[in-house]
């Protein structure tokens, strides 16, 4: 993203923030990148060590409604990428949890992209959505069971939905000793796992369709309750009374414990039938009458869902019994977002408490710094950080700081473009034929603008996000840079003390001043290199650098173990909050990926030895990947001065031919 | 120190900060105390890791002159409270290091007030002075002496000046295998301490006077250098050729090391001929044609001491010969102080690391962040946390705070006024006849004038230094608040972004900026405390408050572990640092001491159940200790705002009389 696209994307920062990744929030060659670093106190808000069970308990006792989405893990590879990207536009909205059901089939404990355990894993690690995993025991073992739960707790799950499962067959007996109900599953977390686990139980509002009775059903949720429950979800109802009649029953019998009620906004006749059918439930008359005449206009019948499903929780709401809606989403974005709009549940603009999105893992959640380099590419930072054992004090520094992951899986499904190689070719270029026609890809990433061929570039291998559409002040001054091979991939403008609260650029509590040193990374010739390392002397010691080729040549006027911060804040009663640093040490890990994209995502479009491939390897092998700060802050950003003094002394002084850096003499660390 | 006295008081602060610590910088109901807490990075000084010899070596190697200065133990208790200021006063010009003679005949190697070792341990610890200490071998056992080495590694003295000392008796002879020559004490510590200590070793211009030559003596020089040496401080001497030739003629033999010229400003007739006995130097001729005219006059000596010195230090600069100059002060200033000036080598404005002067001690040297209710008090904090083993990351915090030393030892002598009874009498009231007459106290202490009886409050339990003469814009303020008792000990101004360069609020490394939020603490009484948590009620969340009363009841609206950074600093290419908190948990620890002062100081020079004494008493035992912070540091401070609300609404709405705050149902808890 590139300042000129700032409004828009920060306004969709805030879409996914809150609660999920930074991904939207990272740029490239732009002004609105946060990423990464040090900084001095340990959490902002408070609230983060809590379990979901007391949220809930404080939003209740507060009044403050809440709503909670439930997914189910997708069946290829390339599902669970948009899956994921729907996590981040879907946990924008402040969800008080998400839930991930337990698919038997999908080998749901397993590492495999699709699994159930991995898709919860990645919504809490990588997203930072507070987690409910789905786990049912029927004809499992314990030690298998045991192994799942283990497995969950060290990926940093907390909350587990115990449910029984459908038996294998119909001739499903009871096992002596075995799991024979979710009440079993409870009570053999409670045993092996004391009170880690927060545990939610279904409930069933018309009676579990194997139970005796509904009263006989009713004993049973209790049962569950007593073993160790802390909430129970409902299936899903089509009348609230049926919801409401069902938590007055609950109470009669004692149960105590918050009841959400499962909604499903009805989204088609084909969903609603199999849905129906699966969960041996009725559909209302009154609601078969409105549907069976629009069966074949899917939008007719999802507005109808969408005006059925806010009517209900209307009233669900209004009775005063329901502290919080669940929501079936069937993985479907819209009739979901559009009920919780117009109850006014989903937060268009969650209060951030971190520029970038803090990861729900218990280990990684006192983490309040970064370094600014994986602001684009946040999911790659945690991927590259997972093996760290701590955080200390919240912090991550030199002296402390532990290795970074090797640099590889590149098609890790959160790591991994949502673009297809037929669509990068078309926007990067089917052939390339020199270092200009990768200039034109980024400057045509920069403007907007189809590339010769007339398509798009809506991404790069550094920003996976398209860019914004909207132009900006900076767009010329950016496409001109580029334009020459100034190859901007992240940049932050500067900002002098703008409130906490300003919808653009705030973070953090209310009643604070955030705060930005201006800072521009790109790619660029040795050539350039060259004549910026002269210019560079003017700005001493206003503008920090780091200058780096892919050998690891490594030039600076920093410190090398002191990282720069570049992003704090101050808030009322609080130490300094510091979450973005240029790192001088991560920078040489972050060197790697940031050149290995250029092979892993681009040059390998093309074939070996092919001219096209070459180029990308040309500039892979000889570019210098620089970063700037413009340490002035209160004063207007002069990084975009510097580039402009480079290209004037290049215009002034023009060398024959590219010459690399070191051969006049420059003297690289 | 109040905010009229700002200016002045930073002045000050300069001249004994850099190196001394800031008791100078604190103040009392002002607005400009900077004291303690929690920060992000440690260091901000990367030099303060290094060792004497490497800091001696950089100086040299960049052609930029230093000094040194030598003091003597005191002989009383008093005079070592005067002599510590003096370290903060001379501190402040900036000398390399100072170093102190060691004492035989003074129990030099003991905890008295008065040793050797406690005297340069102080400045060390409590003045952040790099000291090095004098260490003499003569007719000690090696046991004896390996027990003074490893005491003042223990107290964090890295630099010793080995000497033989003085033989007791005129007979000395050589003893086999024990300390014969300083050459012995060099080989010992390098044997039992490897290279732990820089030493430096004495050299005599014109020879040893026990040497049967000039030409032996400069062997057993190479000799103590060879044994492992790191430099050399010569006798005094009164011709600049005399230390040129000795130079020469030790370069000749190979002697590489520094080689200090020792100064002695002649400052009166009776030390120059003592001194000139001891020694068993030649007065030149020149000098004694002079002074023997003026032998009556001390000051005419003095500003011919004065002038010859600075003629000498000019040749011997101007020689290329000398890095650095080393000055016998004989534990005054006003000579040396005049020579330095003259040459220029008094620093008249050291730049100042962090608001607080850093302790020299080795393990404390990465403290960054300190409460700042010790402002007034710097030597009582360190005092307090001497004990504590770590300082993790240079952050002092809650969850890693270790207690604080026990509340005791008021009358050591780096706690001790330096105010007698009679004149603390004098300045705080013979007789005190209500609680208005100790408001009146804080009133004639803040508006600088004399009290009733017509003596000037120099200073108060909380604030050992004379208040700065300047009226001031808030003067009147502060004196009308004062006046009806709110009791004011300490305040800063807010500060919103200033260059780190600025001469009355700069400090850190050039091209930074700095900032505070406006704080302030005073004593008030219950009933105003009542109207005041009315009042706050209206500036919520912009102010916090701590309000503690003697037995530790506290109401506070700010976080029970937070601290909440007052100052803090934005520097080109480093983190954030915040040297100054208002931190929760120190705060009880403070509010101990706080109220201590009263009884300790103040009560206790009435007589026992004395009206005079059981009126302190009960301030110590009724009133509430409270500090504000103003949170919102770009704005106005608002505290003053806060204080005259309260007024109003006591005018508005008086009580008949005052009301302990917890019958009014005031929650504390």
């Amino acid at each position: 993203r590139h300042r000129y696209s700032k409004k828009t994307e920060i306004a969709h920062s805030n879409n996914i923030s809150g609660k999920s990744d930074s991904s939207g929030a990272s740029n490239s060659g732009g002004e609105s990148s946060k990423e990464s670093s040090r900084s001095s106190t340990p959490v902002l808000d408070t609230d983060r060590t809590d379990r979901l069970r007391d949220k809930m308990r404080r939003r209740t006792e507060s009044g403050d409604h809440w709503f909670s989405l439930e997914f189910f893990p997708p069946r290829t590879a390339s599902g669970a990428v948009n899956l994921i990207s729907r996590f981040d536009r879907m946990g924008s909205g402040g969800p008080l949890f998400i839930d991930v059901t337990w698919h038997p089939a999908g080998d749901p404990g397993s590492d495999k992209e699709t699994s159930s355990m991995m898709i919860a894993s990645t919504a809490v690690n990588y997203c930072g959505l507070e987690s409910v995993l789905h786990l049912t025991c029927c004809n499992q073992t314990k030690e298998k069971i045991t192994g799942y739960l283990s497995k969950a707790k060290r990926l940093g799950l907390k909350n587990i939905m115990a449910l029984r499962g459908d038996p294998i067959g119909t001739d499903w007996e009871e096992e002596e000793g075995g799991f024979n109900y979710a009440t079993d599953l409870v009570k053999h977390i409670r045993c092996e796992f004391d009170d880690y686990f927060d545990i939610c139980v279904a409930g069933y509002p018309t009676g579990h369709p194997e139970a005796q009775s509904y009263d006989e059903d009713l004993k049973h949720l209790k049962e569950k309750v007593d073993a160790g429950a802390d909430f129970i979800i409902t299936q899903l109802f089509f009348r609230a009374d049926t919801f409401l009649k069902f938590v007055r029953d609950c109470r009669a019998i004692g149960i105590t414990c918050p009841i959400l009620p499962g909604i499903f906004p009805i989204q088609g006749y084909q969903s609603l039938r199999q849905l129906v059918k699966l969960s041996k439930l009725e559909v209302p008359e009154e609601i078969m009458r409105v549907i069976e005449p629009i069966k074949e206009n899917d939008a007719a019948i999802r507005n109808y869902g969408i005006e059925h499903a806010v009517g209900m929780c209307r009233m669900l709401l209004e009775s005063g019994e329901v502290p919080g809606l669940h929501f079936y989403t069937l993985n479907r974005e819209v009739a979901t977002m559009e009920v919780l709009r117009q109850l006014g549940l989903w937060i268009e603009d969650p209060r951030r408490p971190l520029p970038w999105a803090v990861s729900a893992h218990p280990k990684r959640k006192v983490e309040d710094v970064r370094p600014i380099f994986w602001a684009s590419r946040p999911k790659s930072y945690i991927y590259r950080t997972q093996d760290w054992d701590d955080f200390p004090n919240g912090r991550w520094g030199n002296s402390s700081s532990p290795a970074f992951g090797e640099l590889n899986d590149y098609y890790l499904f959160y790591l991994k473009s949502k673009s297809s190689k037929d669509a990068l070719l078309k926007m990067w270029g089917e052939e390339l034929t020199s270092e200009k026609s990768v200039y034109e890809v980024f400057t045509s990433y920069i403007m907007a603008e189809p590339n010769q061929a007339g398509h798009k570039v809506m991404c790069l291998p550094w920003n996976d996000e398209p860019l914004a559409p909207e132009t900006n002040l900076l767009k010329d001054e950016l496409a001109k840079v580029n334009r020459r091979g100034v190859l901007t991939i992240n940049s932050q403008p500067s900002i002098n003390g703008k409130p906490s609260s300003d919808s653009i650029v705030g973070w953090g509590p209310p009643g604070g001043y955030v705060f930005q040193k201006a800072y521009l990374e790109f790619f660029t010739s040795s050539e350039n290199v060259t004549a910026l390392l002269q210019v560079l002397k003017k700005y001493e010691p206003r503008v920090n650098y780091h200058i780096v080729n892919v050998q690891g040549q490594n030039t600076t006027n920093a410190h090398d173990m002191q990282p720069n911060a570049v992003t704090w804040g101050i808030f009322p009663g609080r130490e300094i909050v510091q979450p973005t640093v240029v790192d001088p040490v991560s920078f040489m890990y972050w060197k790697d990926e940031a050149f290995a994209l250029w092979i892993e995502q681009w040059a390998k479009l093309y074939e070996d030895e092919s001219p096209s491939r070459m180029i990308i390897k040309y500039i892979h092998d000889n570019y210098f990947l620089v970063n700037l700060v413009d340490n002035d802050f209160p004063l207007d950003n002069c990084l975009w001065q510097v580039i402009d003094d480079m290209f004037e002394l290049l215009d002034v002084n023009p060398l024959e031919q590219p010459v690399d850096g070191l051969s006049l003499g420059i003297s690289f660390d």
